[in-house]
């Protein structure tokens, strides 16, 4: 591999034949990144402009996750995924849950927050009375930009000062509130904080009661925030314990209660389990994020920054039984939109929307906090009964033999050998070989 | 939308047909899943069978960012990724380091862990004396699960009794220390505990010393931890200050280094500034763990909670200048596979590795974390200098024309009057409509 000069303003196919002279392919220096553009050359250039140097498109399996009862309401979820047993343990759930009363779900509050990260030396009494006597002239600083904003409902919702100076020398911030409403609005904060950090240091350098030295405002960035603790929804399933069912192995409903309860118990207090219960509830979650066009990064982040916010990083779902009562319950973060970015942009995004129902912000926060507590629960369940291997050597044959292009015989052979054996890339190419030598 | 029995066992055109009689979709009750299916039936399949109920690919720009040195050694680095500007702004940092001496990394530890989680009531000195007993007999029992890895150079690394009384009631682990070579290793790990499982279970069953009580032990779940602290890289750039250069609007070299060390110090301190410093790591992390068929949800839960782990969330990079040495630095937790999983089955992560020269998971571990300290450099070189909106907007607005199917000379005309104006969709539209009127 050597370095280039100038490869963003190559052309797509000029990108793929310096690769090819870079790289001998396993398949005669050809990548075939052509094979995965779309056929529609004004369309496949939507995707391409997404991001830069572009080559070609990364297939992820777009699957439907059906039966989901939210407040009564019937959801068919669009969930894009690379990982088996993920949409099958959610669909499973969203069933179970049909019977029983469905989810119950509801949006907390939407604030988001970004900051002016700046410097200042001086009397802090001083900053504090100027910020006083300048915050509205602040405010009609960003007029313009948030005018729209406004029109739809939203804008900015509050902006204090804050006193960063115990954790940092000269360190302080203007905290900004906004509502966005159904955008997830990166784009808008970041706009008008920038604007606000210019006003703040002009503002500063014309006050009068300010000596020399405090007139000067170093703006350090400007910024959103990824953490919204307070853009939270909530979402939780109940039912009394004896219509939970039986189930496998002789467990009875009471006993499976009791162990799901405990699981839920130990990802609270242990971080080795905390982290993959938060991850398998954010298998559900990023799926839908994904099919919605909206930023998993940001959705992720904050997930799990929350999961920490007491000083301990705990799952982010709690069980609790009481009075005969199962409920199992998520209170999770979710900074979305459903305008703006990605989300009519892109054509499939667009379509996971209207089989949404073409959902407002808040709408899609309660979808997106069940599918992830929806997976959550079947994750679980399958934990504390069968174990997961089960469900996920089953998928994982079905790939390995797909890739071997094995026949339909070689398949049912393989479903049977591997019945009870571990599952591995080798282990089925041998077998299949062994298969065929016989015959 | 209605609720649906046996929507699985439907073939992929009729889950889609039902999905189409259940939505009314604006472009004619079609959303056009179709469009976006491999042509060759065979490939087709293999995506279908990565998930359940797949109907369609979503497409992900597949994109390429030039110009690593790490260790000396050049790479080009495949990257999946929606947001724009991520690769422009990590290619960028790519060759502002190449002249300077590059990226250099290490991979510190590959430790992976798993527990068994279980319940047991008696005297726990009894407990410890089982475990020292039946520790090797508990490992005989996984001998035909690790023969493979073991071969490989890979396999149990340690096996611990921990007490987690003191946390929740008669609660105790196993935890399994792993090497799983260049595998992630999930499946492994998942069977060998799913049998440890079993054999603690009976070795308790059949140990005189126990009372009856004893006797019994209650496992909750065998799960491997996606919590991976000792599966650790570092990586790092380095240079004299003054060889940084110059910066936009007459920054001195020496005032970046001051003003980016303190943006950095800021998401050490900030949990605000630190969610989003970190999700922007991840934006060139993840785009790399995608191209290479590598789970995100499994990097991102790690590195978020490894974040934490002091108690408070922080910036995981770090910047120091000491000695007229300017120095930034990631060390983060990544458990990654270039074996196994989508790594060789999905045709793009295949051809990712090939791009990367075919690493081995440790090497891969060096290119993932480097990919994340420039992506971060990038973003806070913008955020301290110009600000991110200039460089957003500009990727934006060329979204929307594109979606606007706009003309060269609109898309010219739209350019030099969002110069210096907000971007979203209905100003672009109201621009283009109001040229339109004036021809």
């Amino acid at each position: 591999m050597n370095k280039i000069d100038g490869f963003s303003k190559l052309n797509k196919q000029e990108k793929i034949n310096w690769l090819a002279s870079q790289v001998v392919s396993s398949e005669n220096n050809s990548f075939g990144f052509e094979r995965f553009w779309h056929e529609d050359e004004q369309e496949q250039k939507i995707f391409d402009d997404f991001s830069e140097n572009t080559i070609s498109n990364f297939y992820f399996p777009y699957g439907i996750s059906p039966n989901y009862s939210i407040n009564g309401k019937m959801y068919t979820v669009p969930m894009v995924i690379e990982e088996s047993s993920v949409v099958a343990a959610a669909s499973l759930s969203a069933k179970f849950w049909l019977k029983r009363g469905g989810f119950h779900a509801k949006v907390i509050s939407t604030t988001k927050k970004g900051q002016v990260h700046f410097s200042w030396q001086g009397e802090k009494e001083k900053l504090f009375n100027f910020f006083s006597v300048n915050k509205s002239e602040l405010l009609c600083s960003v007029n313009d930009l948030v005018a729209n904003m406004e029109n739809r409902g939203g804008g900015i919702r509050d902006i204090t000062l804050i006193d960063k100076t115990n954790m940092l020398d000269h360190y302080y911030q203007l905290d900004v509130k906004f509502d966005t409403c159904d955008a997830m609005g990166a784009n808008f904060i970041n706009s008008v904080l920038e604007r606000l950090g210019q006003s703040l240091k002009q503002s500063a350098f014309q006050y009068a009661p300010f000596i020399d030295v405090e007139k000067e405002i170093e703006v350090i960035m400007c910024i959103l925030s990824n953490y919204t603790p307070e853009c939270l929804v909530k979402t939780y399933v109940e039912c009394p314990i004896e219509d939970l069912g039986d189930f496998s192995g002789h467990m009875s409903a009471k006993d499976f209660a009791a162990r799901f309860e405990r699981a839920v118990k130990i990802a609270k207090i242990d971080v080795n389990r905390a982290v993959t219960h938060n991850k398998g509830i954010f298998n559900g979650i990023d799926a839908v994020i994904l099919a919605t066009g909206n930023d998993f990064r940001a959705i992720e982040a904050c997930g799990h920054a929350f999961a920490a916010k007491d000083g301990h990083y705990r799952g982010l779902s709690s069980c609790s039984i009481k009075n005969g009562l199962f409920r199992f319950e998520l209170s999770i973060p979710l900074a979305l939109g459903t305008v703006g970015g990605l989300t009519k942009l892109h054509p499939l995004a667009k379509a996971s929307l209207e089989i949404l129902d073409n959902p407002d912000a808040k709408e899609l926060m309660k979808i997106v906090a069940t599918v992830g507590l929806a997976q959550n629960f079947g994750a679980i369940k399958s934990l504390v009964t069968t174990g997961i291997q089960k469900g996920h050597m089953k998928m994982h044959l079905l790939n390995i033999l797909n890739q071997l292009s094995a026949t339909a015989a070689q398949i049912e052979h393989a479903k049977i050998v591997f019945e009870d054996k571990v599952v591995s890339f080798s282990a089925v190419r041998e077998e299949i070989k062994k298969v065929q030598l016989l015959h």
